[in-house]
This record gives C-alpha cells, sequence and structure tokens, in this order.
C-alpha cells in the first residue's frame, strides 16, 4: 500500500516544518499546520494562539491564569482542557487523513500508527543549526536562542510522553529521522520523496 | 567535504549489518564488523567470542566467570577488563576510520562524533520483522526470539549509555534512521546512499 500520509515530527528550529509545507506542494497535497490549528479552533471555540500554545507543548505554569483570560473553563465535558483538546486535535486528525496529506506535528504520527498508509517523519538538527534559524526566522527576544529551544524542546517531549507513553525523537517511533542540519531542507525533502515511493 | 566513513548502528535483528555490507560493496570500500573484532583479538589476545560479546552490551552476569575460563584477568593495566576492550575498540576504530569504510556498531558513531566526514545511521525495525529475521537466520533457541530481541537490545542500550552517556537509538544521535522492516534493506541503502552524495 502506498504511503500517502506523511507526519512529520520536528523539533523546534529544524525546519521541520519547511520540509513539510516543500513536500505536499512537491506531492501536490494538502499541508496541515496552521490550517489544523484552525480547525480545532472551528471545533472548540479556542483561539489559535491557546490552542498552538497547548495543543503540543506540556502545560506551562501560566496555563490555568492564561485559559482563564481566554474565558477558557479548566475543564471540558468532565475532562481537563488539556485531555479535551487532545482528543478534539485527534479527531480533527482522523477526519484529515482521509485523504492524503502531510501533518506537522501534534502527535500525529502516534494517533495514525496503526494504518499502513501513513509515514512517519522526525526531523531534528544541531542546537547551533536551530539557534541559527529561529534567530533569523523570529528575531531575538530576552531568553537567549539555545534557552528557548531548550524550554520547547522539554515541554514537547512531556506533552508527548504524557499523551503517548513513549519517547519523543526515540527513533523507533519514526520510519525516517533525519538531521536537517548536515543534510540541508532539499534534500531532506528528496529523501522522504525516495522512501515513500514503491 | 564528503562523508565516506558510514557507522551503522542497528537493533539486533533489524539488517543493519547487511545494509552495511552491501553499503560497503556499492561504495566499494571495506566493510568492519567481524574483521574489527579480529583486529581487536589480534592486538589484545582475547578471544573473539569474547570480544564480541562484551564489546558492545553490558556486561552479564557470568561476564567474571566467562572472563576467567578465557584465562582473561579481571583487570588490565588498572582499567577493568570492559573499560580495557572499549579503550582498545576505540583504537581500532581511529585507526580504520582513516581511510574511507564501513563501520557496524561497537560506539564507533560516538568515536567518531567530531569528524566532519563522518555519516552515521540507525537501523531499526519492529518486533515482528525482527523476530522473523531472527530465527530464519540463527534458527530457534530455547528463549523466544521476542525474549532475545529484547535482552540484547537492553544490553546494548546498557553499554552504550555507560561510554558516551548518550541514548542508543535516540535520533539526535544520527544523520539518518531507517525503519527497515518497513522500507526494505535494498531501500535503506540506497536512502544513505543518496544522503551522502554531496
Amino acid at each position: 500500500m502506498s504511503k500517502n500520509i506523511i507526519t512529520i515530527s520536528r523539533q523546534f528550529g529544524s525546519g521541520g516544518r519547511t520540509v513539510g509545507k516543500i513536500l505536499a506542494e512537491r506531492l501536490d497535497i494538502p499541508f496541515y499546520d496552521k490550517e489544523l490549528v484552525q480547525q480545532v479552533a472551528d471545533e472548540t471555540g479556542f483561539d489559535t494562539s491557546f490552542i498552538e500554545e497547548n495543543g503540543e507543548f506540556s502545560p506551562s505554569k501560566s496555563f490555568f491564569s492564561f485559559a482563564l483570560s481566554q474565558g477558557v473553563p479548566c475543564t471540558q465535558n468532565g475532562l481537563s482542557i488539556s485531555d479535551f483538546l487532545f482528543c478534539m486535535q485527534r479527531q480533527v486528525i482522523l477526519k484529515l487523513a482521509e485523504k492524503p496529506c502531510v501533518i506537522v506535528g501534534r502527535g500525529a504520527d502516534y494517533i495514525l500508527r496503526d494504518r499502513d498508509d501513513v509515514f512517519n517523519v522526525f526531523i531534528h538538527a544541531d542546537m547551533k543549526s536551530r539557534a541559527e534559524r529561529i534567530v533569523r526566522l523570529y528575531g531575538e527576544s530576552e531568553k537567549k536562542p539555545e534557552q528557548r529551544l531548550n524550554d520547547k524542546d522539554k515541554k514537547r517531549k512531556i506533552y508527548y510522553k504524557h499523551y503517548t507513553d513513549r519517547e519523543w525523537g526515540d527513533a523507533k517511533n519514526y520510519d525516517m529521522c533525519l538531521d536537517s542540519g548536515r543534510l540541508g531542507i532539499e534534500k531532506c525533502v528528496d529523501l522522504i520523496l525516495d522512501a515513500i515511493k514503491d
């Protein structure tokens, strides 16, 4: 069976999102990242920034005050907001994956794990390449880029472990893992395209 | 700089050794697996089976009795036998990596980690594919194949952690990780060849 759903998990700043975007263009299939967030926003009524922050990161200390400021209740249908969001994201991902597409992040690799037509990719890179990339794309901030990267990685790792009981970035969870710092974005795209060819 | 030293780390039964062997043939460069063990044997005077068992696995309970039966002292130059073996393997790997080659296992990815001309690969596969492979290649044994695989994985993981302080199979340690169960051996070889092309 051909692999026409591609999930891209990625370290922050690795360019994994860009890999997914180019891949979707080359395959002429939809690309879901912010678009997925928008769909979850439409389903739940939550703000997109709230979903982005809590839909693939472990809740921060400011989660509850942020939730309150958004007028979001701390439980929904008996679930914590975080669990409710995971369930809603899961439903949206299952729906999107009815047709060929590229999905970035949000535990899609785990949610679609039993399907033969899904190809799971993890993109990572060394700290130096990622730090340069986030400063170039998002500018400087009060925190050093290395600190920002470590914070994001840690939160994604905790979120993933909590909802999947697996280790984020463990090679065994993915069909292919690539170091975009060493290989470059374009080469990563080419390698994934070669890998999914029958 | 071209990447002409390729290290292959692999789960037991994933076919990683075969991937390395075909890769070396296709690149027309030497392949070191048993050959590396033989060189360490020549340097140390230890038996090859002793090196195979203790050169990339955590020492088993029977380590000391086995060492004694081989006439191997439990320390060497003030080092434990295990540390001594690691040092000797390291020296042999550094020597071999003076010229293009494919090296399987034995922490070569870590030992050569600072070199730009080295490309590190990790090959893994699902339990079912690996179990079928080891029964086909090595036959049945008293232990179930799944148990044999889990034992080997665990010992490699402990050994790698001890000598590198890194997680064995963590995608970040490798330039490329591939699931040979899903992709097949030949496709893995092709993808590595594409990845190392300038």
